[in-house]
């Protein structure tokens, strides 16, 4: 009898997650994804701020599937989905088109920044999703000081030295605050013509308080941490332009040659490819059971499906990801056996938590609600235990450590090629 | 009294040296460097092979002189010198052409690749000399496998498993060996329809044996090594051509996806800078003060300096470059201080080592010869010992004995950019 085919497109939290359920079923699973790494991106911050190294916070799918036998992985761009011939198709190396067979699909293909509208905006406030954004983010924070280290215009000087995060959701306030520490601990002595201190971090939103999904007093709390920390928290007014020198919040432009966009995201084009419903940021629409209407062999899971529980839709987040791909394994594993189905998906929430600079975080989770060293101590174990590798707990708990201790940090490089002259 | 301005250029072993031993000089210190950090090239082939990050081996050398107050850190590019006017010129950021007054000069501005006269060479061939040449090889190599992998051609396949090192001193021994280890360790069981230890790696070079600075026998211990890895050795004979799809050797070419350049290194132009003599290479004639004829307050030390001792040039290595940078700064501290001049410079050679894959490496000093086990335990020791930070050393020493025993690397990305579909 012919083994079932599960291809599986995405090795992020939830193609990994499923990738990984998969392991006992008697069935053969493809992996592909357009990088060769599971990037763990909650701690993409900590790469674009030389905290942590990009190969502390990936690694390589390969070798994660090393041991699974019946999982083979494959680096490959999916351009697209024939549902009706059941094939996706698949651009690897100068192969543009290779059309791949599945009897199962699980699209875990997540999501990319999205400018609402505005894409000229990409050019000047690069976003934070894959670990070559973050080395970017990296080189360009580094460089910022070196150039004003050597202006001497003032006025440029300033811009150099002012930092806005556009978007006050867990990704702006941990940059913005990260930012903050940098200059505060690490570069405190460490440049002669400008102090670091002195820098203009700038964090802004549309809404009206920063970490929108927690509670008010937790994004209370959060605010006042970052103002602390120097911050300049703007809240309610919406970014009406950025250009390479600078943004407009309302009416007051802000000179500013470091711009970060961490508002919002836009899912894959996997509901292009299906061409099927999808909710009005464009995720696709699936039913409880997690497939596709009409499609009972496609699954959708993650940042780029849309599934609402208790009458609100669940969060772009990596539990969602990573429950949604054990669930859509478990159903495939059941359907091959001839088993009944499952019920239909529940999300269990575990809670939500956000770093804002050193000693101090929110926690909100199942009616607690935390913030300060306490939740700080949390946000740290559950983000090393979520990592992929134990090899990877063990670099990350230690380098966190001697950064803690020393103020250093690990990986502050500015890689480019150097034109020989 | 004004404070004399020690300028140096260049952060490599030569310019750090030197800076760090002028920390204590009644002196200002300028150190200027075209990149943010200090490089440990002697370790550079093992981020091109995934074993080590490149904030491993790597430090800021903002960091490295925080504690350092009278020196003063400039990212920027020295495109000449005015010697008349005691004047460096130096771009930086968008201001071309700065000029910076010294009191004292001392240039250690290495060596970059030379592809004797074959520049047509260098974009099939790249070299090993920066951070940012190492992660291209590493994307380089690990894409290689991963073509490999969806390749249904025998041929392509073939040349895209075909690996050719050009050249056979260490750089290019450490090379060939370490990617052999990789395809029987730490790839062994990672992919499904190649088998990475069918890999055909190349090691080539005019010379009669590799490591031609070692004395005969253990140049003939390292071939057998080498051999006994699986490499495919060619001595003796040239490479005539280099392109996209392969290299000729003598008279037979060989189709291959991978050429890494490991033969010669051409100084950098400071000679051309001073408009003085230079050697065949193009490195300055230095006196045995490390002065420039009629220049006694330039200095010029390392790759880029030529010296005879014993009726020999001076080897290309960090510790010539490192010793010759501390005399430098020694002899500037005695003249700013009124003493007598010092003894002119003798290099000390502690001895030479290379390592062949794992377990194995060559030593060659103070009349003692060495291969084997013990010779990689010294060199490990050796290369541990002269990183520049303590967080670096531990932090190579558990990376090392963590992929010892359990053959994975932890580096082992592809980092690009991805282009949103």
């Amino acid at each position: 009898m012919k083994v079932p085919l599960v291809v599986i497109v995405g090795g992020g939290f939830g193609g990994l997650a499923a990738a990984k359920e998969l392991k006992r079923s008697p069935v053969d699973v493809l992996l592909i994804d357009r990088s060769n790494h599971h990037v763990f991106q909650p701690l993409l911050y900590q790469v674009a701020t030389s905290v942590l190294a990009p190969g502390q916070i990936a690694s390589s799918i390969r070798s994660l599937m090393t041991e699974q036998t019946n999982t083979t992985v494959m680096l490959g761009n999916v351009t697209g989905v024939n549902a009706a011939s059941r094939q996706v198709i698949v651009d690897a190396d100068d192969k543009v088109g290779i059309r791949i067979s599945y009897d199962y699909l699980i699209l875990a293909t997540g999501a990319t920044h999205s400018y609402f509208g505005h894409d000229e905006f990409a050019a000047f406030a690069p976003g934070l999703k894959s670990l070559s954004d973050a080395e970017s983010l990296r080189n360009h924070l580094l460089d910022a000081f070196e150039k004003a280290e050597i202006e001497d215009d003032p006025d440029r000087r300033k811009a150099l030295m002012t930092f806005v995060m556009v978007g006050a959701g867990p990704t702006g306030v941990e940059m913005a605050s990260a930012i903050a520490v940098m200059t505060q601990t690490t570069f405190r002595k460490d440049f002669r013509r400008i102090d670091p201190k002195s820098a203009h971090i700038v964090l802004a939103d549309m809404a009206s308080r920063p970490l929108g999904t927690f509670s008010e007093k937790l994004s209370e709390a959060a605010r006042q941490r970052l103002v602390s920390l120097g911050i300049d928290v703007r809240l309610g007014k919406p970014v009406q332009s950025i250009d390479g020198d600078g943004v407009i919040i309302g009416d007051e432009r802000i000179q500013a040659k470091t711009v970060v966009w961490t508002a919002g995201v836009a899912p894959s084009p996997a509901g292009k490819w299906l061409g099927c419903t999808v909710d009005r940021a464009g995720r696709v629409r699936i039913q409880p059971d997690l497939t596709v209407p009409d499609h009972p062999d496609i699954f959708v899971v993650g940042d780029t499906a849309s599934l609402d529980q208790n009458g609100r839709p669940l969060p772009g987040v990596a539990q969602v990801a990573m429950q949604q791909g054990r669930y859509a394994a478990k159903s495939i594993f059941r359907r091959v056996i001839g088993h009944t189905a499952l019920p239909p998906f529940r999300y269990f929430d575990k809670g939500n938590l956000a770093v804002v600079g050193k000693n101090f975080a929110v926690l909100q989770s199942a009616g607690i609600q935390l913030s300060g060293f306490m939740a700080w101590l949390v946000w740290a174990l559950v983000h090393i235990q979520f990592l992929a590798e134990n090899s990877l707990r063990f670099s990350v708990l230690l380098q966190w450590a001697w950064t803690y201790v020393s103020g250093k940090r690990g990986d502050r490089l500015i890689i480019r090629k150097l034109s020989d002259s």
